[in-house]
């Protein structure tokens, strides 16, 4: 298929070829959370596509503009545009939903994920990685947004986040302990994948991550992956 | 098989024969959300247990009770302990998850969810399903928790969660509307169920349903159900 222009209305957007899957992000454990999957995906699979990286610029407010609500009504990141060949594609946005779906798609292999034939590991994955979204995501963004952007700064509030935080931080030691070393399964995972983008930010919100051994242990070996520290310095 | 006291050391617990389904629950959004699905699988389907639903009293704080996070580490509601006719148990919590898990394995004629299989409308329930776990749950349970139970009452708190609650009925509803009806799909489906059980609180929490015209008919709609009008019921 010829080079074309991308499908989104991106004002920055390079002229992209077909098959491509475009990644709007930032540097946010949310953007990372993908970032890190794609690349693990490249290295181990001949992927359909070439993955662009367009990082937003939030200070702008390009989230909110209209052609980027066109294509993430909520006007947050991650959304991935996925072209195929034939011209057709396909939008998405919600962090666990897209790591659902390309791991459903392209991690043939199921080196990162539990497919629905899997028995426990993938009711647990349904469990662990939804515990993530619901729980940690939650009250990690809260504690970022009431002491650092909320125009008025609470300490009362600040605090219930960073021990509703340090809670859950708590129930994922726990289970990194009963279950050897991964949230879900023998491997890492993509559940594994969605807490660790936030939990390594953890001292960063004054959390010592040495009051939970297993989960510092957990973060550190997934920092040796060579791929996921070269994802984590994509711009 | 016989008779048997239930798995879960429930000091409370009635004698219960397997085969059978307890679900551990409150009169909450995030309990309802398993009871509807529940009874609609039991109109549906004949299903291979007995539902027990035992409702926690938060009050004297039964669910931060030893015996209850050994099956709920988070210590939060809803959980569902089931027990196949050979004595053989799967435990689970997160709303999203038991939806999912319940799902794939009962709704054997997908009345109410979309497979792997079906392409779009599987990805779009991905999507949708994660966006409610991940932002209408999270904002309406700290509007709830700021404006009712937190010690000291912050206006300015109050205000964001119910300003984000707004905007995140925005997003349902415009969804609704261009999807005629449903946020997937073409029938009454697991993300549906799970936005549900919070927008029909929304008036509860001060949020004038009539400017989400699109939500508020689909609210109407859902609750007409004779078996989900029957399920908010279930004490």
């Amino acid at each position: 298929m010829a080079a074309t222009t991308d499908y989104e209305h991106d004002p920055k957007g390079q002229e992209l070829t077909a098959p491509y899957l475009k990644l709007y992000t930032v540097d946010s454990p949310n953007g990372r959370k993908i970032s890190i999957f794609l690349e693990l995906l490249k290295k181990d699979y001949t992927l359909p596509f070439e993955i662009n990286y367009r990082f937003l610029d939030f200070s702008t407010g390009e989230h909110k503009q209209p052609w980027y609500l066109d294509i993430n009504p909520n006007g947050k990141i991650p959304t991935i545009s996925e072209v195929d060949s034939e011209g057709s594609r396909t939008v998405l946005f919600e962090t666990g939903a897209i790591l659902q779906y390309l791991a459903f798609k392209y991690d043939t292999e199921k080196k990162y994920h539990y497919g629905p034939t899997d028995g426990k590991n993938f009711v647990d994955q349904l469990q662990w990685l939804t515990y993530v979204i619901a729980s940690l995501d939650s009250c990690q963004f809260n504690f970022v947004f009431f002491s650092m952007f909320a125009p008025e700064k609470n300490p009362a509030v600040i605090e219930y986040f960073i021990d509703t935080s340090k809670r859950v931080y708590s129930v994922l030691d726990s289970r990194l302990k009963t279950n050897h070393g991964w949230l879900v399964g023998d491997k890492l995972n993509i559940a594994d994948i969605a807490a660790f983008c936030w939990v390594r930010s953890g001292p960063r919100f004054g959390i010592d991550l040495t009051a939970y051994p297993d989960l510092d242990a957990w973060v550190q070996r997934i920092e040796k992956i060579d791929v996921v520290a070269k994802a984590l310095e994509i711009k």
